[in-house]
C-alpha cells in the first residue's frame, strides 16, 4: 500500500512529478469513453519509464496460445487488446532543447484528475537543460457526447527568455504490445496522410483485419491569433505522421494549442473508408471549439453522475475511492454496443488481455443494473446471447453435445482464449454467472420479454451443460460435480465445489421457471424458441429436476455449514492470523502445491454464494459460515473483500465491512497489491459499488420487492446513492437518524426500508426514521 | 500399430525403403554406448524428411522455460539433451551427381539391425537421376569397448559404367535441436581442423559450457589398395567441416571407405583440451583396423549378452521385442559413470529433454539390478546421492525445511526441470520410488554398506520431506497427503492417493531399520552421518513413527479394495469397455477434465503399489484390486503394461499377462502409439524385462530369499533368463515341465522355486521339476 493520492471527495491529485511511480500515474489518469481511452501517458516526449496506451473497443489481436506443456481442449489463441495509435503526442523543443520530464527540472508539478467532469489537468514549471525555463498547463478529456473524439489544449509559457518553440504534433502508431508472447507485430500500416495541420495514419491488424484510421487536427494561437510557421510533415517511422510547426515565443507570452484527435475503425462503418468518418469527426470537433466541446462534455458527465453517483459524507477516503470506481466503470463501458464488454483493466493497460470475464456478470452487471439506463445492463446480456453459437462450439470441444453451452473463461468474440486447464475447463462456475445475470436483469427491469429475446435459449443452453457436467455417485446416490476449481481459485480440481452445484442447481431449477414465465408471455414465440433448439422439453425438464433435486451440496452439520468442497475438512484448518505477515500475500510468497493444500481462500466462495442468494438463509447460517470461511480468506483477488463487505454488514460487523470495502475502494488509488503500474482493477471497482450500496446501503430485489436498508459505517455522516428500479429512479440519503427518499421517476414506489413497508410517490421525497 | 518389422530372434530388419516412416526406421536403427549415441540416419546426404540426431551423454543446455502463466515456484529452464556434431555423414556423388535416397530410384533396399552383435548394415542399389547405379552396403557400430568411437564401412559398387566418385566426409556440427524453446542456438565454435582425411570440431554449448570434439579419420580403398585424390576441405558453414576426395571407380569395382569417428567432451578430461584425447582414440582406431575393432566390438556384446538375455522360444514377436529393449538399455547406460542416467528416449532423440525421471528407480533398476555388475545399480543409487543436495534446495523453494529433500521429476544435474504444478510440485511419489531402489539394491546385492556410503542420508532426507509433507486431518484423526499426483497422471491434485501414502509410509519405517542395520556395521559412521545431517533422532524417528503409524491410507471395505484417492468412487465407474474404441486413446479425444473427472486409469497406481510389495498382500487382495483397476485402466503410459502382466501372472492370468507383455516389448517396433518418430520409449523398455522376469519368470527376493517360479505364456515352448543375486549368477531356463538353474557362479545359492525350497552348487545346472 501506498499513499500517492491525498482523499478528496471529487479529484484525484499528484502533487510533484514522480518518475518512479511514474506508470502507476499513468494508471491512475487513465480516460477513456466507450470506444476508446488510454493511459495518462505526457503529451510531451519522456525518454524515463512509461507504458504507453492508446486502446481502441473491441479491436484485438489472437496471439497464438504459448504453453510449457500442451493439453487437449486449449485454446489456439489469446486475443490482446491491442495497444493501438496514440493521437496525444505534443512534442516540445525550446530553443532547440527538447521538453523531456526525464531530463528537465521540474517545478510545481501537479496533476488533476477531475472525477465530475471527466477532465485531466496538469501544471508545471520545467527548467531544460539549456537553461529555458518554461510553464506548461495542460487539459485533456475524451468526449463523453462524442466517442471518437479527444480533445487537448496545451500552453506554453516561456518564464524568463524569448524563445523559438517546436512542435511536433503526431499520431504515433509505432506502438507495441509488451505481453505479446512472440514478439510478433500487430499492425500493418495502410496509409499514411499530411494535409497541414491534419494528419492521419490508417493500419489494419494482421490476422483479424480491423482497419483503424486515427486522425488529428490542431490549432495554434498567441494571444488568440493564429501563428505559427507552415506545417511540414515527419514520417521518418511506420505508423508514424507528424505536422511541425515553429512559433517565436516572447517571454510571458502563452502559446496555445488545441490538438483534436479522432479514432474511427472498421467496427464503426460499414466498408473501409474509416478515414472520412474520423476526419468529419474532426471537421465538426474544429468548428465547435474547444469551449463548446467541454461544456457538452461537463453537460453529459453531470448527467451521469446524477444517476450514479454514491455520497459518503464524512469519510473522504471513500468517498474518493468510490467515485474514482464509477468514474472508471462508466469511462470503460458506456453500454451503447452489444458487442462490447468490460476489460478488466479498462482502457487502463493491456494485460490480461481478452475482455469479458465473469466478473461481468457477477460484480460489474449490479453496478450498470442500479445506476443505469435498462438498455446499458440487457446489452450485456445481449452479448453473452449473441457469442452463444462460440460457446456451444468451446462445449462441443470439450466433448459436451446436444446444444450444451460452456460460455468461455476469456474472451473478445466467444472463443475462448484461456489456456490454465484448471481454469479455462474447470471453472465453469462462470456458466452460473451467465444465467443468474438474466435472472438478476429481470427482478431490476421487469422486462421479462427479454426471456424471448435470447434469455432463454441462453438458459436452455447453460442448463444442458450443467444435467451433462454432472455424473451419478452410486456412493452417494446423488449427481456429483467432480473435477472443478471454484472462485476460490487456491483450490483446483476439486469435487463438489458448493458455490458450483449451488448454481448449477439454481440454473436447473430457474429454466423451468423461465419456460414458463415465457410461455405465459407468448406461447408461440416459446415454441419457436424449443423448436430451434431441438428441446425435448417433457425430458429436459425431468432431467433438470433430477439433477436439481439430487445434486449433492456439501454440509458439516456439525459446524453448520456449507462445504467449499468435499474434502475441505480434512485440510489443516488455520486461520489468516496463523499467517507469518512476511509470507503475505501468499501468492507472492509460497509455491503453487502449498497454496493449494492450505485452508486459505483467494477469494469468497462459499460466501459468494451466500451473497448471490442471501434472501436463502438466515443469519445463524450466515454466521457460521462467515466465520468459518471469513478468517480464512486471503482476499488476494480483488474481487473478494466487496462481497464479504455486503455479508458483514449485514451480520451487523460494519467496522470489518468498512475495512473491506475500503480495500477494494482504494485499491488502485493506493496501489495496494503493487500492480496499478499494469493498469487499475476495473472490473473490481463494481465491488466497491456493491460493498457500498448492497452492502452499507442494503440495496436487495426480493421477489419483486425493492428493499433498502441503510447503516452508516464508523465515521460515516452520510450515504447516498442513486437506483435505478423497474423504470424508478431513487435517489436516497441516509444520515445517522433518518433515511430520505426522492423518487425521482414518474410512478409512485414501494419499497421496504429497514423491514417496513413504505411507499414514495413519484416525485416526491419522504424522509423516514432510520434503522432502530 | 504398425507392421513395419516382421519377428525375427536376433535381428531387426527393415525390407524396402520407406521415406513415409522413415524418421520411425531412425529410432529403431540407433545405435549408441553410454557416453554417445545417435539415430539411423543415412551415412550419405538425405533430402527427405529426417531428424538427425546425435547425442553426448551428459551434454545438456538449460533451455529457459515456457509456461503460459507462471507459479511460484517453476524452475527456470528445461535441460535439453544436445543435439550434437554428426560424425557419419558421407556424402556421395556419382558423376556429379548426389546419392540421395529421395531422389533416386531404389532397389533391393535392406536394413538389418544385428542384435547379438550391435551392428547396423544396410545394402541397396540406386539408380541416380542421371542414370548411374551404384550399389551400396554400409556397416556401423559404435563400440561396446571404447566409448568414444564409432565406426563405419562403407562401399560403393558402380554396376554399369565407370564413374567419378566425390566423396564428402564430414564433421557436421551445423545442428540444431527440434524442441528448442525460442529457437536460441546451443552451441558455439570453438574451433575446426582440416589435416588430410583427418577432420574435426571442437564446440562449446552456451550456458553450460561443455567442451565437446568430434573428429573423423578415414580411409578409402580400391580392391585393398589406397586410393583417392589429395584431401581437399569444405567448412562453408559453423561448425562443419568436411573433407572430400574424388575416385575413379570401374563398373564392377568396389570402393571401400572405413570411417572412424570420435568423440570426447570435458566431461571426460580435466582442462580444456577435448583434441587430443579424441585425437587418440582415432590414431589407435586407426592402428587396430575395421576387422579387429569389430571383433573386439562383437565380444564385449556377446559377454553383455550372456548375462542379460531373455530367451523366449516358441513365440518370436515377444522374442524379438524383449531382445530389442535389452539392445537398447545396455546401449542407453553401461554404468561406469555415476554422473549419467537413462534418459526416457536413450540416444535415440531428442523429446523430454532432461535425463532421468523415476523411470530409473521404479522400472530401470531392477533390470540392471538382475543383468549386470552390481556396480552399475550402485552407480545409479549414487547419481542420487550426488544430487542431494539439490534436492534439499529443491523442498526449501517449495517451503520444505531442515534438510527435507524433494527430488525433481526431471532432471540431469539435481536441479528440477519440470513445469506443470500438477507434476512438478504433485508427483512427489517420485520420492518414495527413490528410497525404495536403496533397499532394492540391498536386498539384490546384500551391500548394506551402501547405507553408510549415501544411503543413510538420501533415506533421512526423504523421511523428513514425508514427515513435512502430511497434515493432521482432525476430522480423520491421521495423517493426510493432500494435493498429490500419483502415477496415474489421469487423476490430478487428489487427496491421499493411496500408492505416494503407501510409499511415504513404508520409506518412514525402513529409514529407522536402515539406521539399525547401518548401526550394526559401523555405529561411529552413523554418528558422523546423523551429526551431518542435524538429525535429532529419537524426536524424528518418533515423528517417523507417528506419521508411518497413522497415516490415512484410504479402503473401500466392501469391495475390498484400496482407494487410488479418497474420493475415487464418486466417479462414475464406468470401465474401458464402455470406451468408443474410436475415442481410444483418450488422450488423444478427450480434453484434459474429462480425462481427469473419469475413472480411466493412465497407468499403475495402486497395482503398482501391490507390484511393488507384492509380498505383502494376500491373492486375494490382489485378485479385488486388480479385478477393480485393471478394467479401469487404458495402458496410454509406455510403463504401464508391464507391471499388469507381473501382476496377471501372480493371478495365473497368462493370456492377459501375455498380450500387455506383448505391448510393452513390441511398443517401439510396432510404433504403437504413432511416436517412435520422435525417438524410442527407452525407459519403458525395461518394464518389458519386468514382465517376463519378474512376471512370467516369478523373480523375487523375500526377506532375502531369491524366489522364482518360470510360468510360460500361451504358445512359448521356453523362458531363459539370467539372474544377478548377492553375487551369485543364476541362468534359469524353463519349458513346460521343467526348470533348468545353472549356477555360473562360485557359490552355492539357495532358492525357492515354485514355493519349494531348492539348492544349486556353484558351476552347477540342476533340473526341477516345473510347476505342478
Amino acid at each position: 500500500m501506498k499513499e500517492l493520492i491525498a482523499p478528496d471527495p471529487w479529484t484525484v491529485v499528484q502533487e510533484g512529478f514522480d518518475p518512479v511511480e511514474n506508470r502507476v500515474y499513468e494508471s491512475l489518469f487513465c480516460l477513456g469513453i466507450g470506444l476508446f481511452g488510454g493511459r495518462g501517458n505526457h503529451e510531451e516526449q519522456y525518454s524515463g519509464d512509461t507504458l504507453p496506451g492508446n486502446y481502441l473497443a473491441g479491436i484485438y489481436y489472437p496471439d497464438p496460445t504459448r504453453v510449457g506443456w500442451w493439453k487437449n481442449g486449449y485454446p489456439d489463441y489469446f486475443a490482446k487488446i491491442l495497444n493501438a495509435a496514440d493521437w496525444k503526442p505534443i512534442h516540445v523543443e525550446v530553443d532547440g532543447e527538447p521538453l523531456d520530464l526525464a531530463t528537465a527540472e521540474i517545478h510545481e508539478y501537479r496533476r488533476v484528475l477531475h472525477l465530475r467532469t471527466g477532465e485531466l489537468e496538469r501544471t508545471f514549471r520545467a527548467t531544460l537543460p539549456n537553461g529555458r525555463t518554461v510553464a506548461v498547463e495542460a487539459v485533456r478529456f475524451v468526449s463523453m457526447t462524442r466517442q471518437h473524439l479527444g480533445v487537448i489544449r496545451y500552453r506554453v509559457t516561456p518564464i524568463d527568455a524569448d524563445v523559438a518553440l517546436h512542435l511536433t504534433l503526431a499520431v504515433d502508431g509505432d506502438v507495441v504490445n509488451e505481453d505479446s508472447n512472440y514478439d510478433e507485430g500487430f499492425w500493418t500500416e495502410v496509409s499514411r496522410s499530411f494535409e497541414g495541420s491534419r494528419v492521419s495514419v490508417v493500419s489494419r491488424t494482421r490476422k483479424t483485419g480491423f482497419l483503424a484510421c486515427t486522425a488529428i487536427d490542431y490549432e495554434v494561437r498567441l494571444d488568440g491569433e493564429s501563428v505559427g510557421s507552415e506545417p511540414t510533415a515527419v514520417d521518418d517511422r511506420d505508423r508514424y505522421m507528424a505536422s511541425v510547426v515553429d512559433v517565436e515565443v516572447a517571454a510571458g507570452q502563452t502559446l496555445a494549442v488545441v490538438k483534436y484527435g479522432a479514432n474511427v475503425t472498421s467496427r464503426d462503418v460499414d466498408g473501409d473508408d474509416v478515414t472520412t468518418p474520423c476526419y468529419a469527426e474532426l471537421d465538426e470537433a474544429a468548428a465547435i471549439g474547444f469551449e463548446l466541446l467541454r461544456t457538452e462534455h461537463r453537460a453529459a458527465w453531470t448527467r451521469k453522475w446524477e444517476i450514479s453517483d454514491v455520497v459518503i459524507e464524512g469519510d473522504p477516503a471513500a468517498q474518493q475511492g468510490i467515485r474514482f470506481n464509477i468514474f472508471q466503470l462508466n469511462s470503460t463501458f458506456t453500454g451503447d454496443d452489444p458487442d462490447l464488454n468490460i476489460g478488466p483493466k479498462g482502457f487502463t493497460g493491456e494485460k490480461y488481455g481478452g475482455v469479458t470475464y465473469w466478473d461481468t456478470e457477477a460484480f460489474c452487471l449490479p453496478f450498470y443494473l442500479a445506476t443505469s439506463e435498462h438498455e446499458v445492463s440487457r446489452n450485456l446480456l445481449r452479448y453473452r446471447h449473441r457469442q452463444l453459437g462460440k460457446a456451444i462450439e468451446n462445449a462441443e470441444k470439450l466433448g459436451f453435445r446436444d446444444g450444451a453451452a460452456l460460455y468461455p473463461m476469456v474472451t473478445i468474440n466467444g472463443e475462448e482464449c484461456h489456456n490454465e486447464w484448471e481454469i479455462t475447463f474447470e471453472e465453469i462456475h462462470r456458466n452460473g454467472a451467465i444465467a443468474f445475470a438474466i435472472f438478476n436483469y429481470l427482478r431490476y427491469t421487469g422486462d421479462e420479454a427479454y426471456l424471448l429475446d435470447g434469455g432463454l435459449e441462453v438458459l436452455i443452453a447453460i442448463a444442458r451443460f450443467w444435467v451433462q457436467r454432472v455424473s451419478w455417485s452410486e456412493q452417494r446416490d446423488a449427481w456429483v460435480m467432480l473435477g472443478v476449481t471454484g472462485p476460490n481459485e487456491y483450490e483446483n480440481n476439486v469435487d463438489n465445489n458448493w458455490y458450483t452445484s449451488l448454481m448449477a442447481q439454481w440454473t436447473l431449477r430457474y429454466t423451468a421457471v423461465a419456460l414458463d414465465i415465457a410461455r405465459r408471455l407468448d406461447p408461440e414465440a416459446v415454441d419457436r424458441v424449443a423448436a430451434a433448439a431441438g428441446l425435448d422439453e417433457d425430458a429436459e425438464r425431468a432431467a433438470w429436476a433430477d439433477v436439481a433435486d439430487r445434486i449433492h451440496l456439501g454440509e458439516d452439520p456439525e459446524r453448520g455449514i456449507f462445504l467449499q468442497q468435499t474434502n475441505f475438512l480434512d485440510k489443516e484448518l488455520v486461520t489468516v492470523d496463523d499467517l507469518d505477515p512476511a509470507e503475505r500475500p501468499i501468492n507472492q510468497h509460497w509455491s503453487w502445491d502449498r497454496i493449494l493444500r492450505s485452508p486459505y481462500i483467494k477469494q469468497a466462495d462459499v460466501l459468494q454464494g451466500l451473497w448471490v442468494f442471501e434472501d436463502r438463509y438466515d443469519l445463524d447460517t450466515l454466521r457460521r459460515n462467515f466465520d468459518f470461511y471469513e478468517p480464512r480468506t486471503v482476499h488476494e483477488s480483488s474481487l473478494s473483500p466487496s462481497v464479504h463487505a455486503v455479508l458483514a454488514v449485514r451480520l451487523g460487523r460494519l467496522a470489518k465491512a468498512h475495512e473491506l470495502l475500503l480495500r477494494t475502494a482504494r485499491l488502485d488509488l493506493d496501489d495496494y497489491n503493487n500492480d496499478t503500474a499494469d493498469g487499475c482493477h476495473t472490473t473490481s471497482m463494481a465491488g466497491t459499488w456493491i460493498a457500498a450500496v448492497q452492502g452499507f446501503g442494503g440495496l436487495q430485489v426480493v421477489d419483486g420487492e425493492l428493499r433498502i436498508d441503510p447503516q452508516l459505517a464508523p465515521g460515516w455522516t452520510r450515504l447516498g446513492f442513486q437506483i435505478q428500479f423497474g423504470g424508478a429512479w431513487l435517489s436516497v440519503s441516509a444520515d445517522a437518524g433518518s433515511v430520505t427518499v426522492e423518487n425521482r421517476g414518474d410512478r409512485n414506489v414501494a419499497l421496504r426500508l429497514a423491514g417496513e413497508l413504505r411507499e414514495v410517490p413519484h416525485q416526491e421525497t419522504v424522509t423516514f426514521p432510520g434503522r432502530s
